[in-house]
């Protein structure tokens, strides 16, 4: 099986079928960009149905075991995540109630500074704010995966050291390799390796460039020099592949409510437009080949379950971990409490 | 008259009528820390209905005009302000929509980093964000006063320049007579003066020190000493003067909903709970005595109508300039629109 560590876009039966085609185990979605909390529960309810009209091919997982049996069912885990804080507006005792509502990924900062910490896109990054330590430390004692990817370099750095549990990035590419702001310089990924985070190599042509979008063997070969600046225990895959987006997506993405003006997030004036998918992954179950095409480069197969899930696992079993736990206990309490174990049930009553 | 660059708390009937025995024709009120948009909107709700209920001592102003006017007829002229940009919750269309509300004054951050900007805080100051740049060019367009009291030091200095129109430090003092990360360097208030901006001197005893704070004199002398640094045209009053504040409200101000912890804004664990105002200042109509005691440090009468009222309606004027044009306009439209002026009104239809 096969784990993306990130896609975007509007998901539809057929996307879940593609999902199911290629063998994708778990992926985590995009459940928002901008979207304030309101909104962000809007996006959550409205998962909840979309996942809930295709259980035959999806199910929400909220822990690495959910994970494993699912995809062992034949069916495709959704983690719930989001590309911006904003869902918290600042509160951080809403980290807490979006991970009891199944958030399992929060990235700090999409391509603005927020009140978290400093963005890829700003002229100057912050640093993780004093916000931002209470936010990631919130993350680590409930259960919810750092994501780190549209956050600018010095900002990453702190989260990764600030974590008590590793983070990830889980949709970017190693800056060495393509030079664009939404990459990330070696030395960060030396700093996320080291302290047991992932990063998910993107499939995003903005940030993969033409030469390794040109063939399977050229993007794998990006992989492979990943493997060699993280070592294999830390690189997956994060394709940011977005599905059925349109201009008015792209607009939303990029401009959201912040500007009246233009803005070309990961594109360019030269290049604005949505930027075709690598040569080799034009229909979504086309990542069924990413395995032949990392065991082509010279990988292992032992080492291909790594980079294709294993290392993702680790990571969410790591980091979810402490979900499970809060979840675990809040069910013995209900059992042993004296009034709650004892009272009759609703349905009883009913 | 004396004009106060800001003032918070709860404000009651017993508020005004002090105001009013100490001729204060003006003053900036603060409807938010933390608020978001609803919350922001549900404050300017409730300070409209405060005012009308106490209509023969207070009015609402959005422009110089009306503070003249106001002031004239022995009211107090009420400036709605917030001390952060939260009610706009990052959406730069909304700064139009508050301007017709009748905020006058938005402090970029409060004591933490926002999208906007740093804080005075923070251990990094980023500077002017994306949106910061975004939303102060709309102040500009709208009539909004951009205020920097709380920011840090580098994104107060990108604001100054990035703004087209004069801007304020309403309630701060220079950190070079009192050092303390809410006031600012000389350098700073050096281009916030050559840009035709006006610092608000505070009272606040966490800001001022306890030797400012020992005599109306001693206080006096620090406004004289500003003048040295900023020149007379550039310094006003901007007390930082609470009413009616609690424990509960000192939390919300200082912890707001972004920590667990404990945050001592501008006090400190040796000196956690409400600082007692200065020695001259125990009641509210005690800033009566500010005009004499000006007079008594040696400046002229014209001097003392700068610092104690000229200088910020000077700034007003020039700021919320661009409210009253695009009100003007909107009425101009509404009588010369062929439709619109030929439409029954709706009371008239009713």
């Amino acid at each position: 099986m096969l784990i993306d560590g990130l896609q975007c876009g509007h998901f539809t039966r057929e996307t879940f079928e593609e999902l199911r085609r290629a063998d994708v185990g778990a992926v985590t979605v995009t459940c928002g960009f901008w979207e304030g909390t309101v909104e962000s529960l809007d996006s959550i309810a409205r998962w909840r149905d979309l996942v809930a009209a295709n259980s035959d091919l999806v199910a929400i997982a909220t822990t690495a075991a959910e994970i494993e049996t699912i995809a062992a069912g034949g069916r495709t885990a959704i983690l719930l995540g989001f590309q911006n804080s904003n869902l918290l507006e600042g509160r951080v005792r809403f980290v807490e109630l979006f991970a009891e509502l199944g958030v399992r990924a929060i990235q700090l900062t999409y391509n603005n500074q927020n009140e978290l910490g400093g963005s890829c896109y700003e002229a100057e990054d912050s640093g993780l704010s004093r916000t931002g330590r209470e936010v990631v430390r919130e993350m680590n004692r409930t259960g919810i995966l750092v994501d780190l990817s549209h956050v600018g370099n010095r900002t990453t750095k702190d989260a990764i050291l600030c974590s008590d549990k590793p983070v990830a990035v889980t949709h970017a590419n190693p800056d060495s390799l393509f030079a664009h702001k939404r990459n990330k310089t070696d030395d960060v990924l030396k700093v996320l390796a080291e302290k047991g985070g992932v990063l998910g190599c993107a499939t995003y042509r903005n940030i993969t460039g033409d030469h390794y979008c040109s063939s399977l063997a050229s993007w794998c070969e990006m992989v492979a020099k990943a493997v060699d600046i993280m070592g294999i225990d830390h690189v997956g895959i994060g394709t940011d592949r977005s599905h059925n987006f349109t201009k008015p997506d792209y607009d939303w993405m990029r401009m959201g409510r912040w500007t009246r003006g233009i803005d070309y997030g990961a594109a360019s004036a030269a290049r604005p437009g949505k930027a075709p998918p690598p040569a080799w992954f034009t229909e979504v179950h086309h990542l069924g080949l990413l395995p032949g095409g990392l065991r082509n480069v010279g990988f292992t197969p032992a080492e291909v379950e790594k980079i294709t899930s294993g290392n993702w696992l680790r990571l969410y079993r790591d980091v979810f971990g402490a979900a499970e736990q809060r979840a675990a206990a809040k069910l013995a309490f209900v059992q042993t409490d004296p009034v709650l174990a004892t009272t009759p049930r609703l349905s009883a009553a009913s």
